[in-house]
Protein backbone atom coordinates (compact mmCIF):
# COMPACT_ATOMS: atom_id res chain seq x y z
CA UNK A 1 0.00 0.00 0.00
CA UNK A 2 1.30 3.32 -1.09
CA UNK A 3 0.27 6.74 0.91
CA UNK A 4 1.45 9.63 -1.00
CA UNK A 5 -0.15 13.31 0.06
CA UNK A 6 -0.24 15.58 -3.11
CA UNK A 7 1.89 18.21 -3.66
CA UNK A 8 0.86 21.31 -5.36
CA UNK A 9 -3.06 21.74 -3.54
CA UNK A 10 -3.63 25.88 -3.34
CA UNK A 11 -5.15 27.29 -1.00
CA UNK A 12 -9.01 26.85 -1.04
CA UNK A 13 -11.14 29.42 -1.68
CA UNK A 14 -14.97 29.88 -1.61
CA UNK A 15 -16.47 28.16 -4.69
CA UNK A 16 -13.30 26.49 -5.84
CA UNK A 17 -13.98 23.64 -7.75
CA UNK A 18 -12.11 20.61 -5.70
CA UNK A 19 -12.26 18.18 -8.23
CA UNK A 20 -9.87 19.61 -10.42
CA UNK A 21 -8.07 20.94 -7.71
CA UNK A 22 -7.65 16.97 -7.22
CA UNK A 23 -7.07 16.18 -10.62
CA UNK A 24 -4.67 18.81 -11.12
CA UNK A 25 -2.60 17.27 -7.77
CA UNK A 26 -2.66 13.96 -8.92
CA UNK A 27 -1.26 15.05 -12.35
CA UNK A 28 1.45 17.48 -10.61
CA UNK A 29 2.31 14.37 -8.66
CA UNK A 30 3.16 12.65 -11.84
CA UNK A 31 0.57 9.88 -11.79
CA UNK A 32 -3.17 9.21 -13.05
CA UNK A 33 -6.28 8.24 -10.90
CA UNK A 34 -6.62 4.35 -11.42
CA UNK A 35 -9.34 2.39 -10.19
CA UNK A 36 -9.21 1.28 -6.53
CA UNK A 37 -7.58 4.15 -5.85
CA UNK A 38 -8.81 6.00 -2.56
CA UNK A 39 -8.31 9.67 -1.82
CA UNK A 40 -8.54 11.36 1.48
CA UNK A 41 -9.81 14.91 1.71
CA UNK A 42 -9.70 17.02 4.82
CA UNK A 43 -12.57 18.10 5.43
CA UNK A 44 -11.49 22.01 5.79
CA UNK A 45 -10.63 22.28 2.17
CA UNK A 46 -14.55 21.02 1.61
CA UNK A 47 -15.66 23.77 4.08
CA UNK A 48 -13.55 26.35 2.54
CA UNK A 49 -14.78 25.68 -0.75
CA UNK A 50 -18.49 25.83 0.27
CA UNK A 51 -17.75 29.40 1.92
CA UNK A 52 -18.35 27.76 5.79
CA UNK A 53 -16.34 30.69 7.00
CA UNK A 54 -18.28 32.70 9.77
CA UNK A 55 -16.77 36.31 10.69
CA UNK A 56 -17.31 36.24 14.37
CA UNK A 57 -18.27 39.98 14.13
CA UNK A 58 -21.23 38.92 13.06
CA UNK A 59 -22.89 36.25 14.87
CA UNK A 60 -24.97 37.04 17.87
CA UNK A 61 -24.28 35.20 20.55
CA UNK A 62 -28.47 33.74 22.72
CA UNK A 63 -29.20 34.40 26.21
CA UNK A 64 -28.26 30.38 26.19
CA UNK A 65 -25.06 31.10 24.71
CA UNK A 66 -23.96 33.77 27.07
CA UNK A 67 -24.19 31.14 29.99
CA UNK A 68 -22.34 28.43 28.67
CA UNK A 69 -19.74 30.68 27.52
CA UNK A 70 -19.28 31.88 31.27
CA UNK A 71 -19.77 28.61 32.13
CA UNK A 72 -17.34 26.90 30.19
CA UNK A 73 -15.11 30.29 29.78
CA UNK A 74 -15.23 30.63 26.01
CA UNK A 75 -16.05 33.12 23.76
CA UNK A 76 -19.51 33.80 23.32
CA UNK A 77 -19.95 34.10 19.80
CA UNK A 78 -18.01 30.48 19.29
CA UNK A 79 -19.99 28.76 21.78
CA UNK A 80 -23.26 30.06 19.74
CA UNK A 81 -21.89 28.14 16.53
CA UNK A 82 -21.35 25.24 18.58
CA UNK A 83 -24.94 25.10 19.71
CA UNK A 84 -25.81 26.10 16.18
CA UNK A 85 -24.00 23.40 14.83
CA UNK A 86 -24.92 20.36 17.47
CA UNK A 87 -27.91 18.76 18.75
CA UNK A 88 -27.16 18.24 22.39
CA UNK A 89 -24.51 18.83 24.65
CA UNK A 90 -22.45 15.54 26.21
CA UNK A 91 -20.02 16.77 28.52
CA UNK A 92 -19.07 20.93 29.88
CA UNK A 93 -16.31 21.67 31.80
CA UNK A 94 -13.93 24.76 31.84
CA UNK A 95 -12.37 25.49 28.04
CA UNK A 96 -14.15 22.25 27.15
CA UNK A 97 -17.01 21.91 25.42
CA UNK A 98 -18.24 18.38 23.67
CA UNK A 99 -21.47 18.34 21.34
CA UNK A 100 -23.31 15.46 19.71
CA UNK A 101 -22.74 17.46 16.00
CA UNK A 102 -25.84 17.71 13.44
CA UNK A 103 -23.89 15.29 11.66
CA UNK A 104 -24.23 12.69 14.25
CA UNK A 105 -20.57 12.40 16.09
CA UNK A 106 -19.65 13.62 19.18
CA UNK A 107 -16.23 15.87 19.74
CA UNK A 108 -15.26 19.20 21.08
CA UNK A 109 -16.28 22.32 19.70
CA UNK A 110 -18.41 21.46 17.22
CA UNK A 111 -15.61 20.75 14.96
CA UNK A 112 -15.22 24.56 14.75
CA UNK A 113 -11.78 25.23 13.53
CA UNK A 114 -9.84 28.69 14.09
CA UNK A 115 -6.39 27.34 12.66
CA UNK A 116 -5.56 27.93 9.26
CA UNK A 117 -8.51 30.10 8.93
CA UNK A 118 -6.92 33.44 7.46
CA UNK A 119 -7.39 36.53 9.79
CA UNK A 120 -8.07 34.26 12.72
CA UNK A 121 -9.45 35.78 15.55
CA UNK A 122 -12.03 37.34 13.28
CA UNK A 123 -13.14 34.25 11.41
CA UNK A 124 -13.92 30.87 11.85
CA UNK A 125 -14.34 27.57 9.60
CA UNK A 126 -17.51 25.36 10.68
CA UNK A 127 -17.73 21.59 8.72
CA UNK A 128 -19.22 20.69 5.41
CA UNK A 129 -22.90 20.70 5.13
CA UNK A 130 -23.15 17.04 4.18
CA UNK A 131 -19.57 15.77 3.61
CA UNK A 132 -21.13 12.00 2.38
CA UNK A 133 -22.46 13.85 0.11
CA UNK A 134 -19.98 15.80 -0.88
CA UNK A 135 -17.54 12.58 -1.32
CA UNK A 136 -20.05 11.18 -3.20
CA UNK A 137 -19.93 13.70 -5.62
CA UNK A 138 -16.42 13.63 -5.96
CA UNK A 139 -16.17 10.41 -6.57
CA UNK A 140 -18.58 10.61 -9.60
CA UNK A 141 -17.01 13.62 -11.36
CA UNK A 142 -13.24 12.04 -10.82
CA UNK A 143 -15.64 9.08 -12.70
CA UNK A 144 -17.26 10.98 -15.39
CA UNK A 145 -13.52 12.76 -15.86
CA UNK A 146 -11.01 10.01 -16.00
CA UNK A 147 -12.92 6.80 -15.80
CA UNK A 148 -11.18 5.50 -12.48
CA UNK A 149 -13.68 4.24 -10.19
CA UNK A 150 -11.66 5.77 -6.68
CA UNK A 151 -13.27 5.62 -2.72
CA UNK A 152 -13.11 9.18 -1.20
CA UNK A 153 -12.79 9.55 2.53
CA UNK A 154 -13.59 12.91 4.12
CA UNK A 155 -11.61 13.25 7.16
CA UNK A 156 -11.31 15.37 10.22
CA UNK A 157 -9.43 14.91 13.72
CA UNK A 158 -11.07 14.12 17.03
CA UNK A 159 -10.00 13.71 20.49
CA UNK A 160 -11.45 10.82 22.20
CA UNK A 161 -12.07 9.90 25.50
CA UNK A 162 -9.84 7.59 27.48
CA UNK A 163 -6.37 8.29 25.35
CA UNK A 164 -4.45 11.25 24.49
CA UNK A 165 -4.05 13.27 21.42
CA UNK A 166 -6.71 13.41 18.19
CA UNK A 167 -6.93 10.99 15.59
CA UNK A 168 -8.27 10.79 12.14
CA UNK A 169 -11.86 10.12 12.09
CA UNK A 170 -13.77 9.82 8.68
CA UNK A 171 -17.17 12.07 8.49
CA UNK A 172 -17.78 11.31 4.63
CA UNK A 173 -17.20 8.27 2.71
CA UNK A 174 -18.41 7.21 -0.96
CA UNK A 175 -17.53 4.10 -2.50
CA UNK A 176 -15.99 2.19 0.34
CA UNK A 177 -17.43 0.86 3.38
CA UNK A 178 -16.73 3.12 6.72
CA UNK A 179 -17.14 0.34 8.55
CA UNK A 180 -15.67 -3.41 7.60
CA UNK A 181 -17.63 -6.06 8.65
CA UNK A 182 -15.91 -9.40 9.17
CA UNK A 183 -18.72 -11.19 11.03
CA UNK A 184 -18.77 -14.79 10.39
CA UNK A 185 -15.11 -14.83 8.43
CA UNK A 186 -13.30 -18.04 10.16
CA UNK A 187 -10.02 -17.42 11.84
CA UNK A 188 -6.84 -19.29 11.16
CA UNK A 189 -8.27 -22.40 13.01
CA UNK A 190 -11.53 -21.80 11.96
CA UNK A 191 -13.02 -20.24 14.81
CA UNK A 192 -15.51 -16.93 14.06
CA UNK A 193 -13.21 -13.72 14.55
CA UNK A 194 -13.67 -12.21 17.85
CA UNK A 195 -12.86 -8.64 16.40
CA UNK A 196 -15.40 -8.41 13.80
CA UNK A 197 -15.95 -4.83 12.91
CA UNK A 198 -13.17 -2.56 11.84
CA UNK A 199 -13.17 1.29 11.64
CA UNK A 200 -12.61 1.23 8.27
CA UNK A 201 -12.67 4.87 7.53
CA UNK A 202 -11.51 5.91 10.44
CA UNK A 203 -7.86 4.14 10.00
CA UNK A 204 -8.09 5.22 5.88
CA UNK A 205 -8.05 9.04 7.92
CA UNK A 206 -5.79 8.02 10.31
CA UNK A 207 -3.00 6.61 8.05
CA UNK A 208 -3.63 9.93 5.70
CA UNK A 209 -2.88 12.04 8.41
CA UNK A 210 0.19 10.58 9.54
CA UNK A 211 1.52 12.07 6.22
CA UNK A 212 -0.42 14.98 5.78
CA UNK A 213 0.33 16.80 9.54
CA UNK A 214 -2.03 19.20 10.66
CA UNK A 215 0.13 22.13 10.00
CA UNK A 216 0.38 21.36 6.49
CA UNK A 217 -2.64 22.51 4.95
CA UNK A 218 -0.88 22.38 1.43
CA UNK A 219 -1.40 18.52 1.69
CA UNK A 220 -5.39 18.59 2.36
CA UNK A 221 -5.95 15.38 -0.34
CA UNK A 222 -3.82 12.14 0.21
CA UNK A 223 -4.14 9.13 -2.47
CA UNK A 224 -3.99 6.24 -0.92
CA UNK A 225 -2.92 3.13 -3.56
CA UNK A 226 -2.96 -0.55 -2.96
CA UNK A 227 -5.71 -0.82 -0.54
CA UNK A 228 -7.61 -3.69 -1.28
CA UNK A 229 -11.22 -2.70 -0.92
CA UNK A 230 -14.54 -4.21 -0.79
CA UNK A 231 -16.47 -1.94 -3.23
CA UNK A 232 -19.60 -0.66 -1.41
CA UNK A 233 -21.58 2.54 -0.79
CA UNK A 234 -20.61 3.79 2.55
CA UNK A 235 -21.86 6.14 4.96
CA UNK A 236 -20.23 7.87 7.45
CA UNK A 237 -23.19 7.07 9.70
CA UNK A 238 -21.87 3.37 9.75
CA UNK A 239 -19.94 4.77 11.88
CA UNK A 240 -21.95 6.31 14.56
CA UNK A 241 -22.71 3.63 17.87
CA UNK A 242 -26.48 3.63 18.76
CA UNK A 243 -26.58 5.45 22.19
CA UNK A 244 -28.09 2.16 23.41
CA UNK A 245 -24.71 0.18 22.50
CA UNK A 246 -22.51 2.69 24.40
CA UNK A 247 -21.78 3.28 27.80
CA UNK A 248 -20.07 6.06 27.92
CA UNK A 249 -22.71 8.83 26.89
CA UNK B 1 4.94 6.27 2.61
CA UNK B 2 5.07 2.90 1.74
CA UNK B 3 3.09 -0.04 3.93
CA UNK B 4 4.07 -3.85 3.66
CA UNK B 5 2.53 -6.51 5.41
CA UNK B 6 6.04 -8.69 5.95
CA UNK B 7 5.17 -12.28 3.75
CA UNK B 8 6.10 -15.45 5.24
CA UNK B 9 5.82 -14.76 9.08
CA UNK B 10 5.16 -18.09 10.53
CA UNK B 11 2.57 -19.34 13.33
CA UNK B 12 4.29 -18.53 16.44
CA UNK B 13 5.26 -20.65 19.49
CA UNK B 14 6.25 -19.30 23.33
CA UNK B 15 9.75 -19.50 22.94
CA UNK B 16 10.09 -18.22 19.16
CA UNK B 17 12.58 -15.35 18.30
CA UNK B 18 10.49 -12.67 17.07
CA UNK B 19 13.95 -10.77 16.17
CA UNK B 20 15.11 -13.48 14.19
CA UNK B 21 11.13 -13.63 12.31
CA UNK B 22 11.19 -10.53 11.55
CA UNK B 23 14.42 -10.31 9.96
CA UNK B 24 13.36 -13.49 8.62
CA UNK B 25 10.23 -11.96 7.18
CA UNK B 26 11.95 -8.43 5.96
CA UNK B 27 14.17 -10.90 4.03
CA UNK B 28 11.72 -13.04 2.45
CA UNK B 29 10.13 -9.76 1.30
CA UNK B 30 13.10 -8.74 -0.65
CA UNK B 31 13.98 -5.65 1.42
CA UNK B 32 16.40 -5.04 3.97
CA UNK B 33 15.74 -2.76 7.20
CA UNK B 34 16.41 1.10 6.94
CA UNK B 35 17.20 3.47 9.62
CA UNK B 36 13.59 5.45 9.92
CA UNK B 37 11.70 2.51 9.03
CA UNK B 38 8.57 1.43 11.29
CA UNK B 39 7.75 -2.14 12.47
CA UNK B 40 4.46 -2.42 13.85
CA UNK B 41 3.85 -5.72 15.81
CA UNK B 42 0.80 -7.17 16.79
CA UNK B 43 0.36 -7.78 20.04
CA UNK B 44 -0.86 -11.01 19.54
CA UNK B 45 2.37 -13.15 18.48
CA UNK B 46 4.13 -10.87 20.97
CA UNK B 47 1.95 -12.79 24.07
CA UNK B 48 2.44 -16.11 21.53
CA UNK B 49 6.35 -16.50 21.94
CA UNK B 50 5.81 -15.11 25.35
CA UNK B 51 3.86 -18.26 26.06
CA UNK B 52 0.70 -16.05 27.36
CA UNK B 53 -1.84 -18.76 26.47
CA UNK B 54 -3.34 -19.90 29.20
CA UNK B 55 -5.27 -23.33 29.40
CA UNK B 56 -9.27 -22.33 30.68
CA UNK B 57 -9.88 -25.62 32.50
CA UNK B 58 -6.58 -24.74 35.01
CA UNK B 59 -8.41 -21.23 35.90
CA UNK B 60 -10.27 -21.64 39.62
CA UNK B 61 -12.72 -18.36 39.36
CA UNK B 62 -13.23 -16.81 42.70
CA UNK B 63 -15.89 -15.31 44.53
CA UNK B 64 -16.16 -12.32 42.53
CA UNK B 65 -15.74 -13.34 39.62
CA UNK B 66 -18.54 -15.87 39.72
CA UNK B 67 -21.08 -13.13 39.98
CA UNK B 68 -19.62 -10.79 38.02
CA UNK B 69 -20.05 -13.60 35.40
CA UNK B 70 -23.47 -14.28 35.95
CA UNK B 71 -24.20 -10.16 35.81
CA UNK B 72 -22.42 -10.13 32.60
CA UNK B 73 -23.24 -13.75 30.89
CA UNK B 74 -19.42 -14.21 30.42
CA UNK B 75 -17.40 -17.08 31.23
CA UNK B 76 -16.72 -17.60 34.59
CA UNK B 77 -12.92 -18.38 34.17
CA UNK B 78 -12.26 -15.95 31.50
CA UNK B 79 -13.95 -13.31 34.08
CA UNK B 80 -11.34 -14.53 36.60
CA UNK B 81 -8.44 -13.48 34.13
CA UNK B 82 -10.03 -10.28 33.20
CA UNK B 83 -9.56 -9.39 36.69
CA UNK B 84 -6.32 -10.36 37.42
CA UNK B 85 -5.33 -8.44 34.13
CA UNK B 86 -7.29 -5.36 35.76
CA UNK B 87 -7.02 -2.88 37.94
CA UNK B 88 -10.68 -1.51 38.10
CA UNK B 89 -13.92 -2.10 36.15
CA UNK B 90 -14.79 0.92 33.82
CA UNK B 91 -18.28 -0.60 32.85
CA UNK B 92 -20.29 -3.67 32.61
CA UNK B 93 -23.54 -4.47 30.89
CA UNK B 94 -24.94 -8.05 29.20
CA UNK B 95 -22.17 -9.67 27.64
CA UNK B 96 -19.66 -6.42 28.24
CA UNK B 97 -17.16 -5.63 30.49
CA UNK B 98 -14.75 -2.91 30.16
CA UNK B 99 -11.78 -2.69 32.52
CA UNK B 100 -8.80 -0.73 32.77
CA UNK B 101 -5.96 -2.80 32.04
CA UNK B 102 -3.27 -3.44 34.32
CA UNK B 103 -0.85 -1.58 31.64
CA UNK B 104 -3.52 1.97 32.36
CA UNK B 105 -6.01 1.65 28.94
CA UNK B 106 -9.47 1.22 28.82
CA UNK B 107 -10.81 -1.53 26.84
CA UNK B 108 -13.20 -4.58 26.81
CA UNK B 109 -12.30 -7.73 28.16
CA UNK B 110 -8.45 -6.89 29.02
CA UNK B 111 -8.01 -7.53 25.65
CA UNK B 112 -8.27 -11.42 26.29
CA UNK B 113 -8.58 -13.07 22.44
CA UNK B 114 -9.77 -16.22 21.70
CA UNK B 115 -9.54 -16.09 18.39
CA UNK B 116 -6.24 -17.55 16.18
CA UNK B 117 -5.90 -19.58 19.41
CA UNK B 118 -5.30 -23.43 18.47
CA UNK B 119 -7.78 -25.35 20.09
CA UNK B 120 -10.23 -22.18 20.93
CA UNK B 121 -12.91 -22.55 23.55
CA UNK B 122 -9.64 -24.38 26.23
CA UNK B 123 -7.08 -21.77 25.31
CA UNK B 124 -7.36 -17.56 25.67
CA UNK B 125 -4.19 -15.83 24.93
CA UNK B 126 -3.34 -12.55 26.99
CA UNK B 127 -1.97 -9.70 26.19
CA UNK B 128 1.95 -9.03 26.24
CA UNK B 129 3.95 -8.59 30.08
CA UNK B 130 5.64 -5.56 28.98
CA UNK B 131 4.84 -4.28 25.37
CA UNK B 132 6.88 -1.01 25.69
CA UNK B 133 9.97 -3.42 27.01
CA UNK B 134 9.34 -5.74 24.69
CA UNK B 135 9.13 -3.06 21.58
CA UNK B 136 12.73 -1.75 23.10
CA UNK B 137 14.37 -5.03 22.93
CA UNK B 138 13.25 -5.52 19.66
CA UNK B 139 14.43 -2.24 18.39
CA UNK B 140 17.73 -2.76 20.05
CA UNK B 141 18.13 -6.34 18.63
CA UNK B 142 17.42 -5.71 15.28
CA UNK B 143 19.92 -2.41 15.57
CA UNK B 144 22.74 -4.58 16.96
CA UNK B 145 21.89 -7.25 13.69
CA UNK B 146 21.03 -5.16 10.90
CA UNK B 147 22.51 -1.73 12.20
CA UNK B 148 19.31 0.16 11.18
CA UNK B 149 17.93 2.46 13.63
CA UNK B 150 13.99 1.36 13.71
CA UNK B 151 10.96 2.48 15.39
CA UNK B 152 8.72 -0.52 16.80
CA UNK B 153 4.93 -0.23 17.60
CA UNK B 154 3.07 -3.04 19.37
CA UNK B 155 -0.14 -2.50 18.02
CA UNK B 156 -3.70 -4.30 19.61
CA UNK B 157 -7.19 -3.61 18.19
CA UNK B 158 -9.39 -1.33 20.31
CA UNK B 159 -13.68 -0.50 20.18
CA UNK B 160 -13.99 2.69 21.57
CA UNK B 161 -17.02 4.96 23.01
CA UNK B 162 -19.43 6.87 20.90
CA UNK B 163 -17.99 4.91 17.19
CA UNK B 164 -18.45 1.18 15.68
CA UNK B 165 -15.66 -0.95 14.55
CA UNK B 166 -12.12 -1.34 16.33
CA UNK B 167 -9.47 0.36 15.76
CA UNK B 168 -5.58 0.15 16.07
CA UNK B 169 -3.65 1.72 19.14
CA UNK B 170 -0.36 1.14 20.40
CA UNK B 171 0.16 -0.81 23.45
CA UNK B 172 4.08 -0.07 23.18
CA UNK B 173 6.35 1.97 21.69
CA UNK B 174 10.11 2.35 21.15
CA UNK B 175 12.26 4.91 19.72
CA UNK B 176 9.56 7.13 18.14
CA UNK B 177 6.97 9.58 19.71
CA UNK B 178 3.46 7.68 20.74
CA UNK B 179 2.24 11.29 21.18
CA UNK B 180 3.33 14.43 18.40
CA UNK B 181 3.05 17.24 20.64
CA UNK B 182 2.80 19.82 17.86
CA UNK B 183 1.85 22.85 20.34
CA UNK B 184 3.72 25.89 19.58
CA UNK B 185 3.82 25.52 15.73
CA UNK B 186 2.65 28.01 13.55
CA UNK B 187 -0.52 27.11 11.46
CA UNK B 188 0.26 28.77 7.67
CA UNK B 189 -0.97 32.59 9.15
CA UNK B 190 1.43 32.44 12.21
CA UNK B 191 -1.58 31.44 14.30
CA UNK B 192 -0.94 28.44 17.14
CA UNK B 193 -1.97 25.38 16.01
CA UNK B 194 -5.53 24.36 17.06
CA UNK B 195 -4.83 20.72 17.39
CA UNK B 196 -1.68 19.97 18.61
CA UNK B 197 -1.16 16.51 20.23
CA UNK B 198 -1.67 13.51 17.45
CA UNK B 199 -1.84 10.04 18.75
CA UNK B 200 0.68 9.30 17.01
CA UNK B 201 1.08 5.79 17.98
CA UNK B 202 -2.69 4.60 17.76
CA UNK B 203 -2.78 6.36 13.98
CA UNK B 204 0.44 3.78 12.55
CA UNK B 205 -0.95 0.78 14.47
CA UNK B 206 -4.21 1.54 12.83
CA UNK B 207 -2.20 2.11 8.84
CA UNK B 208 -0.79 -1.59 9.56
CA UNK B 209 -4.48 -2.83 10.78
CA UNK B 210 -5.40 -1.66 7.44
CA UNK B 211 -2.97 -4.47 5.99
CA UNK B 212 -2.47 -6.76 8.34
CA UNK B 213 -6.46 -7.36 8.55
CA UNK B 214 -7.75 -9.06 11.54
CA UNK B 215 -7.97 -13.08 9.84
CA UNK B 216 -4.87 -12.90 8.95
CA UNK B 217 -2.23 -14.16 11.38
CA UNK B 218 0.13 -14.86 8.50
CA UNK B 219 0.66 -10.51 8.56
CA UNK B 220 1.63 -9.85 11.60
CA UNK B 221 4.40 -7.90 11.04
CA UNK B 222 3.88 -4.93 9.23
CA UNK B 223 6.82 -2.57 7.58
CA UNK B 224 6.12 1.39 7.07
CA UNK B 225 8.25 3.12 4.97
CA UNK B 226 9.10 6.56 3.98
CA UNK B 227 7.45 7.57 7.62
CA UNK B 228 9.19 11.23 8.80
CA UNK B 229 8.67 10.27 12.28
CA UNK B 230 11.04 12.51 15.00
CA UNK B 231 13.33 10.16 16.98
CA UNK B 232 12.60 10.18 20.32
CA UNK B 233 12.31 7.52 23.12
CA UNK B 234 8.24 7.71 23.60
CA UNK B 235 6.00 4.87 25.95
CA UNK B 236 2.81 4.24 25.15
CA UNK B 237 1.98 5.14 28.39
CA UNK B 238 1.97 8.85 26.87
CA UNK B 239 -1.42 7.72 24.98
CA UNK B 240 -3.34 7.29 28.59
CA UNK B 241 -5.70 10.45 29.15
CA UNK B 242 -5.23 11.32 33.31
CA UNK B 243 -8.19 10.70 34.70
CA UNK B 244 -8.29 13.82 35.91
CA UNK B 245 -8.87 14.76 32.11
CA UNK B 246 -11.27 12.95 31.14
CA UNK B 247 -14.57 13.60 31.10
CA UNK B 248 -15.94 9.89 30.42
CA UNK B 249 -14.44 7.76 32.94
Amino acid sequence: MNILSLPGIPLVQPGDNLVQIILDGVQAAGLSLQSGDVLVVTSKIISKAEGRLVRLDAVEPGEEAHKLAEEVNKDPRIVELILQESHAISRQARNVLVTQHRLGFISANAGIDQSNVPQSGEYVLLLPLDPDATARHIREQLRAQTGADVGIVVSDSHGRPFRVGTVGVAIGVAGLPAVLDLRGQPDLFGRELHISMQGYGDMIASTAQLVSGEGAEGRPVTLVRGLPYPRSDGTARDLLRAPENDLYR
